[in-house]
């Protein structure tokens, strides 16, 4: 018999279905799938061609050679452009569009082309995640904006064609409506408790340590007890923070150590799935910010959704995550 | 520039990326990934091997011969059943657990195996939307029901194994999150204008012509305004009715005959493209309908979604709605 069980942050059910259901071990991911080097041309985010992306917004550079290691710009393909306005249009009674408005950057996480996500030392994670607090705390300022997503898609399965690892930011006019449903749960948890429910559910993987994966003092990853796919993991951290940006660099350190233990664990015991991060940095300027936590979600794109899914967002999870959480802990990082 | 449009139904926005997009012709499936016939062993839906599947619930067959044209029986590997009951567990403080409770079924379409869905005939169509309605009746008689999802995954990239055409029903315990979401925003709708924002949709589309590509008296086919994926396409009643059990045999008829031609269209024009369609069939029960109308959602599986979507919850289209519709009106049905 199937469990279903109740994500606290969405409200949403899940169905960990125990008959379907496949042992860790046969996720690992099989055949290779990634080409050894990508072939088409020069790829544009390796050092030495600089001047194939457009102009640089922010970099890390090394004080003695000025050599770069972390570069941020706009997209060249961008989905968001601050080229028109944040005026809706009424368009044939009840449809209503905007201009797409907003920015879309990409962050090139390091100079070497074949270096995987996986194969990243702290300090080069710690600086991709410097970037990403840079690139927030300037946007945050932006009058019209409304929402902050950062994201990393890691190989073709998970969206992405480059292969030369990078991250995204978007930043929108307009609040996704996703991110509002988020904000509701966590203030009616706020409401009823008094607590913020993310670091509600970072104390209790914490101390529960059945889906654990790895934790610190200031950080906790899981696999959560609603995971809607198999070895989603999560990193929250544990002292409430109004907002990414209020995270100190030792804080940052510590965040980079932990998802540097993921990203490795990911690497060596699934063989280097492809996979999304997402870092959710909530809404921007929506109010007292006591019942919402900034986190990092990550979702290993092992198994197709389909219609069920599409039609009821109730995801089918054919995994158990105290079981793949324990297959995560026996993995060795070194 | 990129344009951003609301789902009246949903209120989320999509961007259709303008510059990012690519012609219609640009999404016809260019390798024929489907092997022609399966070798792992006889197919349990296929006639003849009755004997493999779980005991029938349904079936409709020709008077003369006995020989089945449509049958539905539990699934072999649920994802729901009626073991447990629906008492929630708290676990662990904030965590909610269930049994999970509720009926999973497969419809199968077809004795033949290698009848894809855009060569089937409007009867054989018309048989199989039959057979979700006998089913939704009976199963909307359940106490315990809160919602019912049909559905059909066509393809390996929509997530099926199986390649016999057949579609699935999920009949749940809980209401999902997702469906009230959708509730809401249609009681939304109703209150601040009388109408139902599924009828009007309908009718708008239906004078509109752009994003036109089939319609009846009773129904019309359309690439929504916000589409969240290429080729997108809805079927939707013209005219309201409380529930799906309500449409009439010459309804079900003439949307057996609209749903043809979309398979049609598709299978020819991108070249059987995988895809999933739903029947969303609103909550029974939720009271008072007139908010409410029942419809068919079609998503082919053309592109990967990636982390901006799944942390905004705002799709990136690359294609047009009115180019894709135009493209889609001109393949010839016959």
């Amino acid at each position: 018999m199937s469990t279903m069980r109740l994500d606290p942050t969405t409200r949403e059910w899940v169905i960990i279905a125990a008959n379907r259901s496949r042992r860790p071990h046969d996720f690992v991911v099989r055949n290779e799938k990634r080409v050894a080097s990508s072939s088409e041309g020069p790829c544009p985010f390796c050092a030495g061609n600089e001047n194939m992306t457009p102009p640089e917004v922010f970099s890390y550079r090394d004080h003695d050679t000025h050599n770069w290691r972390v570069r941020s710009f706009p997209n060249r393909f961008p989905a968001l452009t601050t080229d028109g306005n944040t005026q809706r249009t009424q368009e044939e009674g009840l449809l209503v569009s905007l201009d797409g408005f907003g920015i879309h950057e990409v962050i090139v996480e390091t100079p070497a082309h074949d270096r995987m996500p996986g194969q990243m030392s702290i300090e080069e994670v710690r600086d991709v995640l410097l970037a990403f607090q840079e690139r927030f705390r300037a946007l945050t300022k932006e009058p019209w904006l409304r929402s902050i997503i950062i994201f990393k898609n890691h190989g073709r399965g998970a969206g992405t064609s480059l292969e030369h690892p990078h991250s995204q930011l978007v930043a929108t006019a307009v609040a996704p409506r996703r991110l509002r449903m988020r904000q509701q749960v966590a203030l009616d948890y706020y409401d009823a408790t008094g607590r913020c429910v993310y670091s509600d559910l970072a104390l209790l993987e914490a101390d529960t340590g059945t889906r654990l994966i790895a934790g610190s003092d200031r950080f906790v990853a899981f696999h959560p007890f609603a995971s809607s796919r198999p070895f989603e993991t999560w990193i929250v951290p544990k002292a409430h923070q109004p907002s990414f940006s209020d995270a100190s660099p030792d804080d940052v350190k510590d965040l980079a150590a932990i998802l540097r233990t993921i990203l490795v664990k990911l690497h060596r015991g699934l063989n280097n799935p492809d996979f999304n991060y997402i870092l959710d940095l909530g809404l921007p300027g929506s109010g007292n910010s006591d019942h919402y936590l900034w986190h990092l979600r990550l979702v290993p794109r092992l198994t197709e959704i389909a219609g069920f899914e599409m039609g009821s967002g109730i995801y089918i999870n054919t995994a158990v995550p105290e079981e793949t959480a324990e297959f995560m802990r026996n993995v060795r990082v070194d």
